[in-house]
C-alpha cells in the first residue's frame, strides 16, 4: 500500500500542479520560486497561519473541511486586513499514513475554495513528518497603497461593530467533542460546519478602508480580539452581551444554559470581521450590511482607557478565560 | 517552570518583534497581516521550506543553527532564482518542552542572519505541537521583472557549472551520526558546520541573468537538482565525477574510501548554486568566481535526450540512490 504511493515530485505533478495551472507565476509549480507581480499603486497584504491536528481541527474531521479550514483562517485575516486575496503557499507537513484518498479529497477542497474566492496555490513544500498533520498557508492578498487595514486606528467614541453571529464554532466543536445534548440534526450541522469551515467575510474587504477605523478577525475569541485592538490602539471597549449577534442554534443554546454566553464571547473560531468606526457611519454600514447579505452588527464603543468590558444587564460580566491561548 | 514561560503574545513582544522592528510593513508584528512594497520594476521571489527536527536537521543541534538553517535553505532559493533578499515570515510548530534558554537562542541566530543577508521577519504564527519541532519558513525576494531565472532555460551545448564544494554537509551529518571514521577536529567541525549552517550564495544572484540560463539550488542532491533543470528544460546532462568540486576533508574521506564519491553526488543539503550556461561565458564566469571569493567549477555539459549520466574513468557511475527523496 505504502510503496505505491507517490513520492514527493509525483505528488507535486497529480496533485499540487492543478492547482496552481493558472497562475503564470507559480510557473507549473517546476521552479524553486513563485514569482508574484504587483501591480502598480498595490501593496502585497501577507498572512500565515497553521493549523495542526488535534489542535485546531479534529484528526478525523473530513479531509477537504481541513484544507479550506487552512486556506480560509487566511483569507480571513487578509478580508479584515482590506485586502484581496491572490495566491497562497503551502508547507504541508504529513504523517506517514497518508493514503492517496485522502489527499485528493483535500485537494478537492482546495479547488473548490480556489474557485470560491479566485486564489491560487503559488508554491510551498511537503515534508513527512513523525508528528501531526500541520498546514502552513501563507496567503497574498493585493491592498491599494496605504490602503491596508490594522488594529491601530480605533478612538475613543468609535462604534465597535462585528460581523456575522458569534460562537457558533466554539458550540460545534463541542458538539463534536460530546460536551452538549444534541440539537436538531440541522442546527448541529450548521454548528458543526461553523467549526470546521470559516466563512471569510472577503465582500466587506474592499469596503473597510472607507469606513472603519481599526479592524481584526475574530479568530482568539471576540473578547481577546478586541482586546487586540484596545492594545494596538492604546484605548479601552465596552461591549454589550445582550447585542453580540447570536445564530438561532446558538440561541437555543444558551436559553438552555445561559452561562454559555460568556464562553461564546471568548471561544474563538468565529472568523468575522470585528472593526471599530466612527459613529457617523452607523447609516453607511447598515446599507452596506444590506448590500453585502449578512449581519454586520453594532456591540459596543470605544473608550479612553485600556480595559475590555463586556456588560450584561448594567454589571460587568466575568470572563473565566480571555480568549484561546496557543500554550 | 512551564508556568513561568511566555505566553503567545509574550513570546512575541519579546523574543520575535525585536526581529520586525526596522522593517515597517511588519507594523511590529501587532497586525493580521503584514504589508510588502515592491519598488516599481521589480517582482517578488516567494519560497516555502519547512524543516523538522529528525528528518531535516537533528533535535540535539544547537538552537541558533536550526534558526539559520531554517532561513538559510530559503535564502539558497532566493539566491539561485537571482533575487535579493527582502523579508520572511515564519511558521513555528513548538513542541511543549521548549525553553526560553532555547528560544533566546533561536531568535539569537535568526537575529544573526538577518544582519548578515540584510533580511527581516515580517510575521507569522507560532502554535504548539504534540509533535516534532518544525520551522516553515516563507521567504521574500526582489528581481527585476522577467529576470527571476529558474530551471527551465537549458540548451544542449551548455556547460554545467556548481559553486563552491559538494558533499560536505552530507560527511557532516554521516560523522555526527557517527557512521564515518573522525577526522581531524578541524576538518569535523568544518564538515558539521557545512551541514548545519548552509552558505547561500546570495552574492552570486544578481549575475545570474546575464550569466547563465538554468538555475537550481542544491538541496535534493547534484544529480537530482541537476535531473530537475534537464525535466524542465527537456534536455539531458553528462557530469564528470572527478571534476565535482571537494573540500579538503572531503577529499581526505573519497581518498580513504572511493566508493564514498557516488552518495557526495546523491547526498543533498548542499546548498549551492547549479547553473547551465553557453560556453562563450566560461571567461566571464571564471572572473565572477575571483570577485565573489568562492570556487564555481565547471562540471559538465547539457546534451539532447532527457537523460542524466555521470561519467567517471570513462564509464558511467552508478547512483544508488538519485536524491534525497520526502516520503
Amino acid at each position: 500500500m505504502e510503496a505505491s504511493r507517490p513520492g514527493e515530485f509525483e505528488l507535486i505533478a497529480r496533485y499540487f500542479a492543478p492547482l496552481a495551472a493558472r497562475f503564470p507565476g507559480a510557473a507549473g509549480l517546476k521552479n524553486d520560486v513563485a514569482v508574484l507581480s504587483v501591480p502598480p499603486g498595490y501593496e502585497l497584504a501577507v498572512k500565515t497561519d497553521t493549523i495542526v491536528a488535534g489542535m485546531h481541527f479534529l484528526p478525523n474531521d473530513p479531509a477537504d473541511t481541513i484544507a479550506k479550514k487552512a486556506l480560509r483562517v487566511n483569507l480571513s485575516d487578509l478580508a479584515a486586513a482590506g485586502s484581496a486575496p491572490l495566491a497562497y503557499q503551502m508547507a504541508l507537513s504529513l504523517p506517514k499514513d497518508w493514503t492517496e484518498a485522502w489527499m485528493g479529497q483535500f485537494v478537492d477542497g482546495l479547488a473548490d475554495d480556489q474557485k470560491i474566492f479566485g486564489v491560487h496555490l503559488c508554491g510551498g513544500d511537503t515534508v513527512a513528518t513523525p508528528g501531526p498533520l500541520t498546514v502552513s498557508i501563507t496567503a497574498f492578498g493585493l491592498a491599494a497603497i496605504g490602503q491596508a487595514m490594522g488594529r491601530s486606528g480605533a478612538k475613543p467614541g468609535d462604534d465597535i461593530w462585528v460581523t456575522g453571529t458569534i460562537g457558533d464554532a466554539q458550540l460545534g466543536l463541542a458538539l463534536l467533542q460530546s460536551g452538549l445534548e444534541p440539537l436538531s440534526d440541522a442546527a448541529r450541522t450548521y454548528l458543526v460546519d461553523r467549526y470546521r469551515v470559516p466563512q471569510p467575510r472577503l465582500s466587506l474587504a474592499h469596503h473597510l478602508f472607507t469606513t472603519a477605523r481599526a479592524t481584526i478577525d475574530v479568530s482568539d475569541g471576540l473578547a481577546a480580539d478586541l482586546g487586540h485592538i484596545c492594545t494596538a490602539s492604546g484605548v479601552g471597549a465596552v461591549i454589550e452581551a445582550g447585542a453580540v449577534p447570536l445564530s438561532q442554534p446558538a440561541r437555543e443554546l444558551v436559553g438552555r444554559d445561559p452561562s454559555l454566553l460568556a464562553s461564546l464571547l471568548t471561544g474563538g473560531d468565529d472568523y468575522e470581521i470585528l472593526l471599530t468606526a466612527s459613529n457617523d457611519m452607523r447609516n453607511a454600514i447598515d446599507i452596506l450590511a444590506r448590500q453585502l447579505g449578512f449581519p454586520i452588527t453594532r456591540i459596543g464603543r470605544i473608550v479612553a482607557g485600556n480595559a475590555v468590558n463586556v456588560m450584561r444587564f448594567g454589571t460587568r460580566l466575568g470572563l473565566e478565560r480571555p480568549g484561546f491561548r496557543h500554550f
